[in-house]
């Protein structure tokens, strides 16, 4: 699938979407909408993914099948300066592929525009309608099931599951994702975006899409939020304990200390932060956390070092930056 | 207002909602609609609420304003049993007020027979449409906020939040409660069924409704589900960190030693339970368990205050049973 992917002014940073697309997926990026670094090229500034131009608009991107909006702005709103490009889009003919709060297909003027022009308008954070409460039964599956937890949003959950992914492939192990979120199921084609479905159904949900990827040998399952975040831990707990996994990551930038957007609320300290995590697996299942990721992304190689150093003193466990030094050190503590 | 109230086959223990508005709410009571009981009248099987008299279906209760579902079954459907009472009550100008996750306006014969005969069908489960993620200020209301939580669904929460609620406005208080459940919320008149919320407004939800009773001198949060549960502990989460209480009052069930409607799973010895509650609201204002509320309900009474010993020992904590023996144990521990 070829797809241009939206991402005004927010490359790279905010633009966790675009990013997780341009690592992971198998689509063939043919370009970036940001208005901010149009000229530039993807690798420019970020090196190690799949490369794309970057444009000012839709009408300066090639012939392609979709286009992907790739950020999830707090509170998940559609931005109006993003509409020319959609209308544009569906107007070339493009499916638009959206991961927000506020679905597309909920726009009058998208909605009968892509009527007109026969394009799909897919809201991949819109979950079905069949959900149920959790039964309590996900750990009968066969699978390993290792859960990617984190200190914060936007902590390496995400990557860190698709990098593990690929190293046990690697060993020779049949390995999935669950995908919980956008991006994930952006890649991966599947999962459910648990952030969205009503709080009485979210750890059902997580039940269903782990069981159904419980013959796997192992399954990395995709965390969201975290457990003491002033506005996500309710998601972060339903997954937790609907998923009741068997190994637990702890994932943290270095250096970030406190929430990203609550500038007030203070990260816990990492070894509480731990205990809390195993606190609250204790009931169920009983999970703890056998290992670590810590993204240093920017830091010196030595800076990065003596950070995973101190980063496994605090979670006292076996830990390493996975985009850095690869994942063998956290496959080895959790297979 | 004058309403009839549907239980059919599930008065008294499963009909929390009828049970709610018989002891708490201003409604006047006409007729509870159970097939099972027919004949009876309510304080022949619960002594201590509103009476009314028991009746087979809608037909057989005097004219009124509403007629209110009184139960609220695990995943929250409608059952097809129940759609002659609701026909009838439509025809004979009755509102229809549910609490239901299956919403009565969303089906097509009742919505097309309340047009057609002029009354409303409210979902009281339905949240307003434009809530928003936490901004984390709940604490900084001027109320005192005290949370009720417990060791299980069913565990005395909404029961022990009127009660003190009650208790506290005789001693001069300006007192509310902040409902957050459909029994809650047809009792008091307003509030957010967080249950029904999607998962990433779900903190942000309490925080409004908790900052809009903040002028009061107290309020009692209402909480919901449990932190150990199988299904709800997200709920439960959310709540805690969307409330940022100053206490939690720990309700429990004498006697009870598996989740409700999931016998395989425990609930967590007390001390450990109270600890954890703790641990989970330390990151984010700090509350402790100040004191507990134990439903000795048909116990006699020796065993019954010897319960009550042995909860107080078990969560280090004042505590009684506000039913039996009023508040004042509770509210001197917490205000």
């Amino acid at each position: 699938m070829r797809v241009a992917i939206l991402t005004h002014g927010k490359f790279p940073d905010r633009a966790k979407t675009a990013l997780g697309i341009l690592r992971y997926g198998d689509h063939e990026v043919v370009g970036l909408l940001d208005r901010e670094r149009a000229g530039q090229r993807v690798t420019d500034i970020v090196p190690d993914v799949q490369d794309a131009p970057i444009v000012d608009s839709m009408a300066d991107v090639p012939a392609c099948d979709a286009l992907v909006i790739g950020v999830a702005p707090i509170g998940g709103g559609f931005e109006d300066s993003w509409r020319d490009d959609v209308r544009t889009a569906i107007e070339r003919g493009c499916d638009v592929i959206a991961g927000l709060h506020y679905f597309l297909a909920d726009d009058d003027e998208f909605s009968q525009l892509a009527d007109e022009y026969g394009v799909e308008l897919r809201d991949v954070r819109n979950p079905p309608d069949d959900l149920t409460v959790a039964d309590g039964d996900a750990d009968e599956v066969d699978a390993q099931v290792v859960l990617t937890v984190g200190s914060d949003c936007s902590s390496g959950k995400m990557t860190t599951s698709y990098e593990l992914r690929t190293a046990a492939r690697k060993r020779g192990l049949d390995a999935a994702v669950v995908p919980t979120g956008q991006t994930g199921i952006l890649i991966s084609g599947w999962g459910i975006a648990i952030d969205r479905v009503i709080s009485d159904f979210a750890a059902g949900a997580i039940e269903r899409i782990v069981t159904q990827a419980g013959d796997h040998d192992v399954v990395f399952v995709e965390g969201q939020g975290a457990l003491a975040h002033p506005a996500y831990s309710g998601v972060t707990t339903a997954i937790l304990h609907g998923a009741q996994p068997d190994s637990l990551v702890f994932c943290h930038v270095a250096g970030n200390e406190q929430f990203g957007g609550y500038p007030s609320f203070e990260i816990p300290p990492l070894p509480e932060y731990v205990e809390l995590y195993e606190q609250m697996a204790a009931p169920l299942g009983g999970a703890t956390v056998d290992a670590g990721s810590l993204n240093t992304q920017g830091m010196g190689d030595e800076a990065a070092n003596e950070a995973i150093r101190d980063f496994r003193a605090a979670i006292d466990s076996p830990a390493t930056d996975p985009v850095r030094h690869g994942c063998d050190e956290i496959l080895d503590a959790i297979l």
